[in-house]
């Protein structure tokens, strides 16, 4: 990829070199400005009709694993698959054809879910394995990731995103700390309650302690002794007291976001695939090369 | 329902035409103000009364769901059953008789549920299969919900319904994420752990990812691979910080609406039945006709 | 008890006709500094014993209730038992010796709860039934509470009240919401369920539900059809989102609540056993009489 | 351990008499300076070196508790233990060599752990017996909290630590306000149930209120009357409640600690052992005696 220049000024005055050819003209400029931009109104009906058929495909995959399912049901289920299948491969076909680089996309990181989510189907043709088709389709889920893509106008998902972001190194650092006190933890359960207690290795109790700290407390291994019970008291009121911390940062980080209006666009620089280009931009910010006209349809 | 006019003066010029009568007058004012207002004394004991009356109902359908209770229990509770089912159809139909427009009352939100609640009894006797009548009974728990109306009052709920309003959005958002990793990790799960652990299909493994990502932990499906454990302890890590977030959303927005005074008042239009206006209102602020006299009682 | 009167000053004026009698003197006076106020190095040397002892007397009581306790501790414990009532029994005779007006001590909060918790030894003397006597031996932890009397002192205790007590409005809107939340919730579950899938009443269904909405999961009922497990699905998102509520409330207290130093004193009034004067005060704050001299010891 | 003088000025006066010799010089003072500091390049690869160390041996120990594990794996991991308790047991050899008083630092946090981290193997050479070999070698897993001290300079470890600190007497105060509440909770369901629902003794009775404040909810224990039921309920409640002050203090505190600049070093004085001097100190802040040249590598 290349390396975006130190300044705008910068930017601006290599860009001629830098860009590897024209904008794309005529019916490859109007579609790529359908499938690659949602400021539109041909791009965010594109966006929302993929949204939907992302939707039915991967609904589909969750009633198709019902084991009760008629086998009447389940033909038809095979058949909208390979409908879906189609209309998703011509998509990315398409995908790859209006980008100045197709390599860049491919490489991208919604390159590589868009292909992914098409194989598994393909593949199951020439390798007729059912067990394996059946852990590959789950693949497929990953395209839901694409639709992420679509949010990036909601404001909410970036304040979201920026909240984690904020926070990165603080959780980082509260995640090693909560697993070595469950690791300490789990030590202490499984010599205090031992294997014929539920608590069959380190791993296991390791498990439980996690269960145990986060509150869900499955119930599946239990302490048995009156000493195990009072180390896991103990343990689940320091465990609320840890895990107040993450509430504590999140909300910290709310606060501290409230009133920073985000403004993200879809715009899309066809040489780099660097997206939220202002509607007023000529250049791409990240590559410096020309950015397609900003068609309002 | 008639579009609210641009702007108060535009509403009060075109508030003559719209109006569709004179307030009502004698007993039907009498009876309006003490029936849809709760700022004058009858007012209040009225809604008091409702208020007890539907509690013991509810109760009453509790209790009689008790399979232990004695038939002569049973007896007593259908026959205040009725009673309960006479004193509210009345309140119905007083409630029609009073408002200047009985289609618009009948088709507002309590409207409906006054009918519902007092419908499902009614049913039964025509058509007497027992089974439809316990379904149907259900219904008859939403009249609590008109229980709200009385607290129009009371600030906090005021304030409650602003902060959620004003998240509204960023919740949406963030339930569509949560719901995106749930179903990622229910795949995950259904693929590591299989039928033969619990996990039958996807929704039921989904159901197990709320269980788990929302600490609950019932403990009816759980992973018996050290895999799925593996997976399922990451993922409890992982929900904990996700579901931090609507705690966050929450506190901050509850920060924020500290401080702002809600004034709440339930005046009602007999036009529209908008609530809300002040004391010294004279006419309806959303659809500009004459308000009844206020009276103190 | 006596009315307080409307204005300090007024409650000056008053104050020599209101006081039953001079405050005591000699050795009742010395005895109800140390018994009622902790301020003193007598008093508090008094309070800490007081607590050592109700400690032992609890932990007594609850390692006694171990089934598999040898019967030698059992009799140990029954003396010690007598030892703890015989102690306690005295400290009551001289509460009651050292104020004013006994009755008013016998009939405040710590003195109903001083009488029960020894009440239930010297009547398992006269009706020696087993099963009674454990279940009045309950009582007894009640004592603890009397803890929190000498917590006064402890900022941190008063802030937490104060906080309780600054919500407790909203506390109950939310609590009133909540339950009306979970009875709808129930209703439908035990509609969807029914009694075969363990939802036997609406009682029942209510304790699943908050079980559910409090994210604890116990697991003793969990939902089997998968409507339920949807419905529940939902509903524990939903609870989650509510239960945000009253963390959000707390938060927000206690982020106002700092700064507020609170001044908490333990000098009690002889006459109307109000506590918290300040040393440098004559005259008690709420029935005007006066305080005994304050001895430093 | 030597009390620090009153003031920064009499403690540089004192401090030639207080030091107990010249810095240490040669390999000695190097080998300190890359054992006990971290702010050097060489001192830095061996904190890694070792905090991999640590880990890789930890990690075995938890692979090694696994009972399905071939035996030739387990072998190896015998040598591998070996190898790892030799390296620690050189370090710690070394560690005793390079500080001015062996002492002081045998005595301190980490000597302590150091040894015990050590010694479980060198023990079971002597004492071979299997069972207590495994209950201590548990204790060689507090090594890992050596790992703490490396992350001195991770700013949110020291931020943490503050906010837990400045609320320690919230939270002793907040935790004996939850064992009272969680004591007389268990004792009312221990004679509501009894022991026939598994409410076996008010110990275990306690462990149980504990799992259902918390929210964890095992369900190994459950109420199994209607009376039992209404109690857990309220309890439910009122634990969600009060958990929610825990969130509360961290999210205040955390709020509060914002902003202020932490700033942690780990120069430390050879003769006291503490640690965070700034580069440009001479003298050791505690006990005043000269530090060792601050080597950059």
């Amino acid at each position: 990829m290349n390396a975006p220049p130190s300044s705008p000024a910068a930017r601006a005055a290599t860009q001629p070199d830098r860009s590897l050819g024209k904008p794309l003209t005529g019916w490859r400029l109007r579609l790529y400005t359908i499938i690659f931009e949602a400021d539109t109104v041909a791009g965010r009906r594109f966006d929302q009709a993929l949204l939907l058929l992302i939707v039915l495909s991967v609904v589909m995959v969750i009633i198709d694993s019902v084991p009760t399912l008629p086998t009447s049901v389940s033909r038809v289920f095979d058949v909208a698959e390979w409908g879906f299948t189609a209309l998703f491969t011509l998509e990315y076909v398409l995908r790859l054809l209006c980008v100045q680089k197709p390599l860049v996309y491919a490489r991208s990181f919604f390159g590589v879910i868009d292909l992914l989510s098409i194989l598994p189907t393909w593949l199951a043709l020439l390798v007729p394995e059912l067990h394996v088709f059946i852990d590959v389709r789950v693949l497929r889920l990953l395209r839901m990731f694409r639709v992420l893509k679509l949010t990036g106008y909601v404001a909410e998902y970036t304040q979201l995103g920026l909240a984690l972001k904020a926070s990165r190194r603080k959780i980082l650092v509260f995640l090693s700390f909560v697993l070595m006190v469950a690791l300490i933890m789990a030590t202490v359960m499984y010599v205090v309650e031992g294997p014929a207690n539920g608590f069959t290795s380190i791993p296991t109790a390791m498990y439980w302690a996690v269960t145990t700290m986060t509150t869900v407390g499955f119930g599946d291994i239990t302490p048995k002794t009156d000493l195990g019970r009072l180390v896991s008291s103990v343990m689940m009121l320091l465990g609320w007291g840890i895990l107040a911390v993450p509430t504590g940062i999140v909300t910290t980080e709310m606060a501290n976001l409230r009133g920073r209006p985000p403004t993200p666009t879809t715009r899309t620089c066809q040489n780099c695939l660097t997206e939220g280009h202002s509607p007023a931009a000529r250049y791409c910010l990240h590559c410096g090369s020309a950015l397609p006209e900003y068609l309002r349809d």
